[in-house]
């Protein structure tokens, strides 16, 4: 295994500790913001939980509520199973710091392999600047990745239409589009899925809003096993009101499908 | 208090029996294909959390897993509450039967009427027909009607080119429009959103697939208290794969807002 497979394998890599109970070390290089990102969170969690039901490696949904910032450190994750049989699991679990839950999670596990093999999907992947021609996020300021240092954690590539608000000039669509991949030489799988779907900034930084947006609950659906190569990210948000977004986030594979379907409502930057 | 505004009241109502514990009735009038509907389940849920936390009563995200079949007659909903404080409250319920779970629910409730007053969104309403030139399911053959009965309990209209399924010519497009009410009288509310989200049969009807479609997993988000009058109610599918299929579900109400947003994860008919 190269180094760089083994670091990513390293930041989600969970040490049971108990019947149900799984060690984990939050590392804090994934935060944005002051807290640990939000999709990263659930990579760990998710990780934890495919190993809880034999034969269901892989996260079909991921339902999760945010309930308080996570940092860098030691943090336990406590899973249940809810139900068992047939070709669904459905799990649940919290990702606890110092006895305080940081996110709560209930969720469809599976063996995404195994489901049956036709795609009807009538969705079109979205338009994207050939990879050469997209910015990364390497060039950043220094300013941007000291706050939001997970920056450096992936390759990210931002369609230069998309890219605006970096330079002041949001586009007022609320839209960001961009490849990405954890990173050279690591493929994507179905838990890394949803760190991709909440790994573009806050969509509102496309509506002249650059602030920061918590997360209030994610849910994913993963709905196949990605095929090797860079992911294709957009996330869109059509309903700002009530100091809430919604943001719609998909990922394609480089094989043209829809892998990973994402919608989080967020609390829109003051 | 009107007849028929206390049937909805009655059909959701629950009795508190014990600290966090409600007991409550299901209507088996709200079945369909042999199980009680998932939108009035979530309802249900929905209403005995309204209670939960004093000055939150309405359900802002609400993420359901369906775990098995509920059927008419007495249920227990145990209610837990997860966080409290600021203008969020994060709450969890089971709603069981016979010690079996039916539907586990993960909730953030707050006051929909004290978040800021703001609107910015930049969704369109969808285009309906006028209701009078809209199909009533109450038009529905009796064998339709035996197999979902609870198509009597409320007020649906359909928009002529999304009801082609029923004489045996889906459109194909993947997508069902009607307006929508609890009955006559009856004053939409947040919890009765829950409902609304998952009262159109599945979006597949429109694919040519007819039968059952059982939920995976749900989450909704309400974003305002609805303004008096009708619903229009629209799904659409984009991503039928791997024997699953996503339906989103806008619900608009009378003063053209998007008052919730939903998406679900499906099992797609044989």
């Amino acid at each position: 295994m190269d180094e760089r497979v083994s670091r990513w394998a390293a930041a989600v890599r969970s040490t049971s500790v108990a019947e149900g109970i799984h060690a984990v070390d939050l590392d804090g290089g994934w935060s944005v913001g002051g807290g640990i990102n939000g999709g990263f969170q659930m990579a760990v969690v998710g990780q934890a939980l495919a190993s809880a039901v034999p034969g269901k490696p892989h996260p079909v949904t991921f339902a999760a509520h945010f309930l308080s910032a996570a940092t860098g450190g030691p943090a336990l994750v406590r899973t249940t199973v809810r139900r068992e049989g047939g070709r669904f699991a459905t799990l649940s679990a919290d990702l606890v710091q110092d006895d305080v839950v940081r996110l709560t999670v209930t969720a469809t596990y599976s063996d995404l392999a195994l489901l049956p093999d036709t795609v009807a999907t009538t969705a079109a992947p979205f338009a994207m600047a050939p990879l050469e021609e997209c910015v990364s996020t390497s060039f950043a300021p220094p300013e941007l990745k000291k706050v939001a240092p997970l920056m450096e954690r992936f390759d990210m590539r931002f369609d230069p239409s998309s890219i605006g608000w970096a330079v002041g000039e949001p586009s007022g669509a609320g839209e960001l589009r961009a490849w990405f991949r954890v990173e050279e030489g690591q493929a994507p799988d179905p838990v890394q899925l949803l760190l991709a779907v909440d790994a573009l900034p806050p969509v509102t930084f496309d509506l002249g809003l650059p602030g920061w947006a918590p997360t209030v609950q994610l849910t994913a659906h993963v709905r196949a096993v990605p095929a090797d190569g860079w992911l294709r990210l957009r996330q869109v948000t059509r309903n700002v009101a009530g100091g809430l977004f919604e943001e719609d986030c998909e990922v394609w594979d480089s094989a043209d499908r829809l892998v990973a379907q994402s919608r989080q409502l967020a609390v829109l930057p003051r």
